[in-house]
């Protein structure tokens, strides 16, 4: 199949996922952790032959060696993947919650009800192990998905795919084409221009590639494309409680999208310097450079600012932050309030690090990623954010021209 | 203020928006809705000119006499439009809720709380009488607005603007700039290149429109493009029903995007030509046209199709439907709970008339429009449909890295 009959093939299959029960989810979700299991030495095999090119690709320079160490599947993740499927299976089922009831009229009810999305694009950079995540989220929910993986991990990336479709396909009743996975460049540019067929694409990777794809789809897209987060140090802050939380919130994963990359100090905060000097023992490059607040280091580097007062941070961070997760370290209750009230994030936190902004550590148990949207999800998505909700009406023959006509009125009354 | 610095002004309002009290914004409503019924006379002034530019229009057939109809402010129009201002003073304040609050260990508490979603761009058409409640249901929800309404009602949109304006100017500490109008085409073309300062737009008008946001913008757009709804009248529907229903569908408001356009018929359904013979007499040109399954007639006009069974009628409407409202007639139980679970539209009727798909109807109060997105919002879309939520966490100095490392484990406590 192409990538447009894929996509349609997808499409399809969104349909009959809609109605699927949570037993014959969960019961497809363990078949395919069962088959992972078996085929584990497939994978591994698979890997190899990835890992082998990548390495030329590190030697001529073309990738760096972090990606490489995401692309390699060791015993650790090969056992975190499976426990991962076991975890989606044991959290409640999205699909078919009742959001509310209202009685419009006698014998009229109305009923939201959560549904899933329907056909998910999701576009990863080099970790493999991704799939088996995303896959049983997807599965979870009840939406069909279209994979498309870094080129770099083709080979493992086709084998888990093809472990997992083996699964879903000795499935009684499962729908076909519920996971898919494509492969090329081109099929990204096709999959963006087929909205009307997919309904969300969830970029995971770099900003070049989050921003591309926001760039060139009508679909709504999900994520982030950058980690810009703040520490604002109020004057009353706890000299203790502020360095151990920059030195977490920068070291204890620099590349991540929720680790700092400005601090802004209050001008009256009393160890200023001391601070700076334990975040360089702490083995952070600590700066001070007005022209590189808008950038991401992903590096123990850490820019700082003095600022005048909790208006100036709060100003500073929603003019040059992304809105991901911005933290004031206080012991002014008031000025925590103000801050995460005004702070136009998806994270305000008082008195933590940045770095607790995460599905598993929010206890969603597991994210398809952190969004920076205005709308639909932000912060950490969930299973949740893999679904929306439909209206069902059901009535005994009501129209609507008694209403217009006023010989009857709506009682409007909610059941739940 | 030209274009740029309005929506920029609007942008630094929402933060102080997002923060406001529920009875700061109840009586900053309550001075607009006093306001404009102390100055209706200026209201009906400024109306009486857009008239009479509109009749020249109307004889140039520029303008088709329903738009001069909703262009057209009477006692009742003006009736409603303050009524519906205090009836959203009477709904719930939407903001600042708490959605949940999760203990993540001892002392660190997660909350999601509902907040705005910033800035609002409304684009419409022809109805001066939007304005006012587009603005109230904006103050309500905490969100600043950008309004650019249809240039035939610019003297009308702009007395109400004002009127609405020197109100909310006259209320202690409500911010500046939360509600703006613009009026040139030329302004929704810069509006809709402002991603970034706008969060989300809403088109409420024309197809064509609709289309031309959709397609012309990063900013998500938030409403639906057509409203191609089904009624589908299974083997065991009830003749009367289903002709009392279908009438309804199609003639209470025939331009309405909640209107009928085709029906289904089973092949096996008694009546069909009975039913058909009352459509016509209730005044409805009743056609059977496969090459316009995919129009909105917008008038007294039905298309029709005989289906084989429940699933061919479920495919055409999931085919060359827009995901709006699609009802079901019928005496069997498990067809109609086939049909609304596999239906993937917005609303999914049992024996009702699509027309019910209304946020008024729904109970909702008022509505800014409906929506055939599938992600943020779905159907009639009210004050919920105008927020999204943000993450609070409280810690008390906790840091990630004792969690990596396995020193201590979270806990995952819901308290809410």
């Amino acid at each position: 199949m192409n990538i447009n009959e894929i996509v349609k093939a997808a499409n399809k299959a969104k349909i009959k996922l809609m109605s699927l029960s949570s037993d014959k989810k969960n019961e497809a979700l363990k078949a395919v952790a069962e088959n992972i299991k078996k085929y584990e030495d497939k994978i591994y095999e698979a890997n190899k032959k990835d890992l082998e090119y990548a390495k030329t690709l590190v030697e001529q320079g073309k990738i760096t060696n972090a990606t490489f160490g995401r692309l390699k599947l060791d015993e650790n993740k090969m056992r975190d993947m499976i426990a991962g499927i076991y975890d989606v299976i044991k959290l409640e089922d999205p699909v078919n919650k009742l959001i509310f009831a209202r009685q419009l009229d006698e014998d009229l009810i109305l009923k939201k009800v959560s549904v899933p999305i329907g056909v998910l694009g999701i576009i990863f950079e080099a970790r493999p192990d991704v799939i088996a995540q995303i896959s049983s989220l997807a599965i979870k929910s009840g939406n069909a998905v279209i994979l498309k993986g870094g080129s770099e991990a083709n080979n493992t990336n086709a084998a888990i795919f093809e472990i997992i479709n083996e699964a879903l396909n000795n499935v009684d009743n499962f729908p076909k084409n519920a996971v898919n996975l494509v492969y090329s460049h081109e099929d990204i540019k096709k999959m963006l221009d087929m909205d009307g067929y997919i309904d969300l694409i969830i970029p995971r990777g770099s900003n070049k590639l989050v921003k591309f794809i926001q760039e060139n789809t009508k679909i709504p897209v999900l994520g982030h494309a950058s980690g810009i987060c703040h520490i604002f140090i109020d004057e009353t802050a706890d000299f203790d409680m502020a360095q151990k939380i920059c030195i977490d919130a920068k070291t204890q994963y620099p590349t991540a999208c929720n680790a700092v990359e400005t601090i802004l100090i209050h001008k009256n905060f009393k160890y200023c310097e001391e601070l700076k000097q334990t975040l360089i023992k702490a083995g952070i490059e600590v700066i001070e450079n007005p022209e590189e607040y808008g950038i991401e280091y992903s590096d123990t580097i850490l820019n700082t600012k003095i600022v005048e007062n909790l208006n100036e941070a709060i100003e500073h961070i929603n003019t040059f932050g992304s809105h991901h997760t911005d933290s004031i370290i206080t012991n002014d209750e008031n000025n925590a309030e103000i801050f995460m009230n005004n702070v136009d994030s998806a994270g305000v936190f008082k008195n933590t690090s940045t770095r607790f902004s995460d599905g598993f550590r929010y206890g969603f148990g597991a994210e398809v990623g952190i969004s920076t949207n205005k709308t639909h999800a932000r912060g950490p998505v969930g299973l949740d954010g893999l679904c929306i909700y439909k209206y069902k009406l059901i009535g005994t023959g009501q129209i609507v021209d008694v209403y217009a006509k006023g010989i009857k009125t709506f009682k409007h009354k909610d059941l739940k």
